[in-house]
């Protein structure tokens, strides 16, 4: 039956030819509308200069080939109910995607300003790169993305994440050919040694190489062109070319390439769901289409060629308003698409224009995979207190709370077959959540040998060494409406920082946007951290990504630090069932102190940021000495330290130890949505007793979050400062300063009396960081002997 | 001639192969011995368990083949002179680099603990992955490196900076199977199609494909190797194989397989350095090598296959302490390599060893290019200030600053044709730099068209649409002693910030180190900035590199904000000539207020921060009202302008305006070198006054920056608030609470004292914000009307 319908697609008929020749015509003409029309829309009247915008601003090049492409794959979706979404990796061809969306009525569906006649046209026009209007690129406001033009190098990542457990999806990732030139798409499109052609849908990368950049010639553009396919069938794509720039035969051969294109990935996915797949990993199509960058505009401008070459990359006349060669030039290229045909009397698409939409949800802008919040469920999720650790007494007992995280998602894997998945740069084992291969294996669709271990087809634990294919993933799979979770170290995660900062500013624009729902939050975590990393060295310590998040919006920035397993279980719990947020949890993955039961580490959580009572000598009755402040799972082993010695040694001094946890909670109010009142924060911290912080992260973090809190200048925070070296946890709080004695003579320091015996301590405590030095230095073989909070007594 | 040497290096005579194999040898041999022993190091006695570790960390897997290769290059050194330097991809195999380093006597040299005797070695082994030690992994302490282990992904494009205008330099650079999943590393072949053969030197990628990363198998070298050499192939190499686990095959082989290589490198840089290459880009020659993880260790442990998997990535033998099986293994293991003919009776390498190492500086571990420092010269500095701006009154005319900083650099590149250039991704017309292109084209060496414009191969400005490669060649190119600057828009610098983190790690580690010579400073230059993006929306809006760069340590990081042309060129100059930080200079692009004559701003950048007392009305003799300060240039110009209004309407208030350059100024001189001393500080700040400060970037770095200032909670912070959208740069300012009129209203809201007409004057600004609102919304497509700081009067 498919093999019929692959032959009608690749044999165009006149009246199919001229339907899609007007489409494109009129996505053409509307682009062009936008860079430079604020008047006669439809070209009713002869083009004058007040028509003309002031300021010629966005981006043609590329807009034609974009429209191309959308025009057919539309074509391919009304003849076979194929579900399909468009990722414009060329995201400032802005304009291009916006007609689509206009001629195809979803726009002004959604945005009924913009309506389908001339004066909507009109605002279609006005809108465009203007103040309070919308970017030249692709972006949140645009129906039918889920893929930000700008930053480039995603768009291969997002098509496959929104692809996996979506198998009768077809996600179209047009790359372009200076995208092409980053490391992050390069190294994305290995995603089809993840892709299990029977369970998850398919990508079809369509490689645009239109010649140029902003300013100049592309690499892949100028290689040989057996270079160029050498290259994609190395990376393991059967490679469809189509090149040119004449007419109708482009659309021809464009028709026969995608036809071609879709025939195979459904004979792929065909074999593969019924059993006619020996497990080899397919080649999957890919095409790669060449044709003039700025295609359809003006060969000439001033003597100087404009269209193919990177001239056309913007705006390729310009001065239009002062220069009347320019105005009629861009009257007749205007012209040359003749408006007149594509638009009827009111300005609305005439209907062969219309006919070219495939039905409600199946157009592309209108796709509820493009708009994830619709298809967006619930986990479901086991009982989290059912992973708890017993905590007889707080602080005596060790153990690798990640574990617990694993097995948490483990069940939430089995649970969840296809709605949720873990991504990591090849550290799941590593990172103490193996348990998830009790249920599932590592995806891998290369070979596979006898002696390999919990890796296969049908694995859907995402492992690939490369933080920007797990981040892309999973933004790709939660934007179309699924759950996920990024693990990776600590240090490393700043090598997607610039995806977590782009997705988060996906997340803040949407979130006004009442037509895209909310999807699930990104949910990333560290370990291996700064405190930690054993045989690793300087290279490895580094909490950089939580003083990123930290400077996004509060309408999506979430950071955690649980200090032990049980808080972890409930903060993943709360992240795995909220929406839209950047969820950041840091928590080391060796054997750490346990200090609450899950019911206190629940109520913990819920507060945020709770004094513990077990571990000062505060009474609740007056104002103590000092507060001891800690968040961040070794600097709260050192504040719990610091309070005991603190305890046991000078039994009069009132010490005060706050955990916290939801480290958002210490903003105020007004700027967080988890910010704590006033009352809270003077209840925890008082108002005027100096408050000794040890931070997980760097100290500015604090100073920044508790900025307009009462006398905010008496917090002392104590954090990563930037020392570090191959050495113990220990050793690293003393070089920043963070350990228990530097924080016990940071609590003498600043405390509202000096108990007697407060020079005794402070000068035991000198004494002790001097024998610490002493016996890092003659040890240096030693690792458990000095190892974690083990130190000379 | 040299086919006579490519021949001689082709063919192991078995003298030669002796020598090599015992070198090997000794290299693993060593390598083992760092990861398993505290004693016993010459296992002059039998094994026991108190010889061992008490806990095993290390890298074994990958380290056999990286001394096998280092121990081929050394022997093509040592025959044909060639100058070489060696960076590990693989960088976890950082006790194989160590112990080449040993062998070759450089280490000893270096660290004189570490003697070549048998109390050395035991030092050379207790030193590694203990606290207060080495690192596991190629680290700035390693010497010969140039390329620090852990963050994967940038092995080659530290080459090809390295190479670049060293022509007499072949730059071995082993890829890791698991480094080659990472995007960068994707993104990085490229590097040859911007390499030009006459003028730069070599690089000769070495892929190890051994099979497996930490828990699992590699997408490389489970593709059919067809599929492999294609891509490589298709990336434009010449793709030379060896492949296998024999003995003595696999050095003949590899011997054979390099001379092919170097041969094929010399014959291509000879035809291109004696007017015999036709201008086509090279097919360099690459090898790829495979051999088993874990190469000559043990086969099975415990019944289960080690070697060749996974399993001996990191310790292959675990327990050795506890098992008396694992340990009689490690023994076994251990004098399979005959200890007893490698190192002499003192337990120094005998000397068959000793002369597989090339003479003195030819050593890789010894080589300047590996120590920059070494080489660094100034650079010819034409003087900056005939390049100035003529300021006739502050705050009155309008120039692109950037340009002025073009002009410098295109003489700099005048000056000094092989120490300097230019890194960008593809804007550097678009950031107003284009003035080098009259002094040196873009370097490409892939097809050039008669039309295309400032593009070939003789070009020295680096264009490539990727900001890894930017930076990353950019760091070789500084590491390898030479000068230059990375030009990127602001929110995309965050693409590359972890390169950022790394390189200020290497710079802060390499400070202590008396042996490491400063090295020029990375220059990274931000343009497009956040406040100004025309046609782009909020994607385009982030300066967070500025936060990422402000938390690293004072000693390596330093942040400018020229506001003008005259204030760039200074602080350029300063950058150009300074050593080992990382510099960062944030300004737009676009046409900005001019405020300093270049002598003005000479002083100003001298001092870092000032008052300009033309912009306030503060007469010195008593303390202000209120001071306002500013640090960015649109900040500066809403700053200024907030001024003038007071000025205008309020002139009885005293109001002191006080502009930041140099942020590091801010900081306590005890954390930061810059750090103004405190009087400085009162006289600019006062001490008791309110500070309403504008910023460039996230308000709460200033509060991290004065912390510990006095009364550092009298500054009140605007800054980039993460609101955005396609937009004026005035408009941003509104949404963000930063404009000139939000700064009037903080004025008066926290002055000393409010003068008679501040209700009005608050009024009217808030009047003013509201006719611009009504403004933006009402003419959406009339850029020019709305732009920059034109507002409604």
């Amino acid at each position: 039956m498919e093999r019929g319908l692959v032959k009608t697609l690749a044999e165009l008929d006149d009246a199919e030819l001229a339907g899609l020749d007007a489409w494109w015509r009129a996505a053409n003409y509307l682009t062009i509308g936008q860079i430079y029309l604020r008047g006669n829309p439809l070209l009713r009247e002869p083009l004058r200069p007040e028509h003309i915008k002031p300021r010629l601003l966005g981006h043609w090049g590329t807009s034609p080939g974009l429209s191309l492409i959308y025009a057919h794959v539309s074509r391919l979706i009304r003849h076979t109910g194929q579900e399909a979404i468009y990722l414009a990796g060329p995201g400032h061809g802005g304009p291009a995607l916006v007609a689509a969306g206009y001629l195809e009525g979803t726009y002004s569906e959604i945005y009924p300003r913009v309506s389908q006649d001339e004066a909507g046209m009109l605002q279609l026009f006005r809108q465009f790169s203007s103040p309070g209007g919308i970017p030249s690129h692709v972006s949140v406001t645009t129906p039918g993305s889920i893929h930000e033009g700008g930053e480039l190098g995603y768009v291969l990542v997002h098509a496959f994440g929104a692809v996996l457990d979506n198998p009768d999806l077809l996600a179209v990732a047009v790359i372009g050919d200076g995208e092409a030139e980053t490391g992050p798409l390069e190294g994305s499109w290995k995603g089809i040694s993840f892709l299990n052609p029977a369970r998850d849908g398919a990508v079809l990368p369509i490689l645009h190489l239109n010649g140029a950049k902003i300013a100049g010639p592309t690499v892949l553009s100028r290689k040989p062109a057996e270079e160029v396919n050498g290259l994609l069938r190395g990376h393991g794509y059967e490679v469809i070319e189509v090149s040119g720039d004449d007419l109708p035969g482009m659309h021809v051969r464009f028709a026969a390439a995608l036809a071609r294109a879709w025939g195979r990935i459904r004979e792929i996915q065909d074999a593969a769901r019924n059993g006619r797949w020996d497990g080899t990993r397919p080649l999957w199509p890919l095409i790669v289409l060449r044709s003039p960058k700025g295609w359809t505009g003006p060969d000439e401008v001033d003597g100087v060629r404009v269209t193919g070459t990177w001239r056309s990359h913007q705006v390729p006349l310009s001065g239009v308003r002062d220069n009347a060669d320019h105005l009629a030039l861009l009257e007749r290229w205007l012209r040359s698409y003749r408006p007149e045909e594509l638009f009827d009397d009111a300005g609305a698409p005439v209907e062969v224009i219309r006919q070219q939409a495939p039905d409600g949800a199946l157009r592309m802008s209108a796709s509820p995979h493009a708009n994830g919040g619709i298809l967006t469920r619930d986990l479901d999720l086991p009982d989290f207190r059912t992973y708890a650790i017993e905590v007889k007494e707080p602080g005596t007992e060790r153990a690798e709370s990640t574990r617990k995280l694993g097995e948490l998602m483990r069940d939430i894997y089995a649970r969840n077959p296809r709605t949720f998945r873990l991504f990591c740069p090849d550290e799941t084992n590593s990172n103490r959540l193996g348990a998830v291969f009790e249920v599932s294996d590592r995806a891998f669709m290369e070979r596979v040998n006898d002696d390999d271990v919990a890796i296969g087809r049908d694995g859907r634990v995402m492992e690939v060494l490369s933080e920007h294919n797990c981040h892309g993933w999973l933004e790709g799979y939660n934007l179309t409406g699924r759950h996920g979770m990024f693990a990776t170290y600590e240090a490393f995660a700043m090598v997607s920082a610039s995806q977590t900062v782009q997705h988060g500013k996906w997340l803040q624009e949407a979130k006004p946007l009442p037509w895209r729902l909310p999807v699930p939050s990104l949910n990333v975590l560290l370990t291996s951290t700064a405190w930690r990393n054993d045989h690793n060295g300087f290279s490895h310590q580094g909490p950089g990504l939580l003083q990123v998040v930290l400077n996004q919006r509060g309408d999506v920035a979430r950071l955690y630090l649980p200090p032990d397993a049980n808080t972890l279980l409930s903060v993943a719990d709360h992240c795995f069932r909220s929406r839209s947020y950047i969820n950041l949890i840091v928590i080391d993955k060796q054997p750490q102190l346990q200090y609450l039961s899950i019911d206190e580490a629940v109520a913990h959580c819920t507060r945020g940021a709770g004094v513990w009572e077990w571990a000062g000598t505060d009474d609740g009755t007056s104002d103590p000495d000092i507060v001891l402040a800690c968040a961040g799972d070794v600097v709260t082993m050192e504040t719990v330290a610091a309070a005991q010695i603190l305890r046991e040694r000078l039994p009069g001094f009132k010490v005060r130890l706050v955990n916290v946890v939801d480290l958002m909670t210490l903003i105020r109010p007004k700027d967080h949505p988890h910010g704590m009142s006033e009352t809270l924060f003077t209840e925890l911290f008082t108002d005027t007793v100096d408050v000794v912080f040890a931070f997980h992260g760097y100290p500015g973090a604090i100073h920044q979050l508790v900025h307009g809190r009462p006398d905010a200048d008496r917090f002392r925070v104590r954090g990563f400062v930037e020392q570090g070296t191959t050495t113990t946890p220990f050793d690293m709080t003393v070089r920043n300063r963070t350990s228990r004695y530097h924080l016990v003579m940071d609590a003498l320091n600043n405390a509202r009396r000096l108990p007697r015996g407060a020079a005794e301590l402070m000068a035991w405590c000198e004494s002790q960081l001097q024998k610490h030095e002493g016996y890092v230095v003659e040890h240096l073989e030693d690792m458990p002997e000095v190892r974690d909070w083990v130190v000379p007594r």
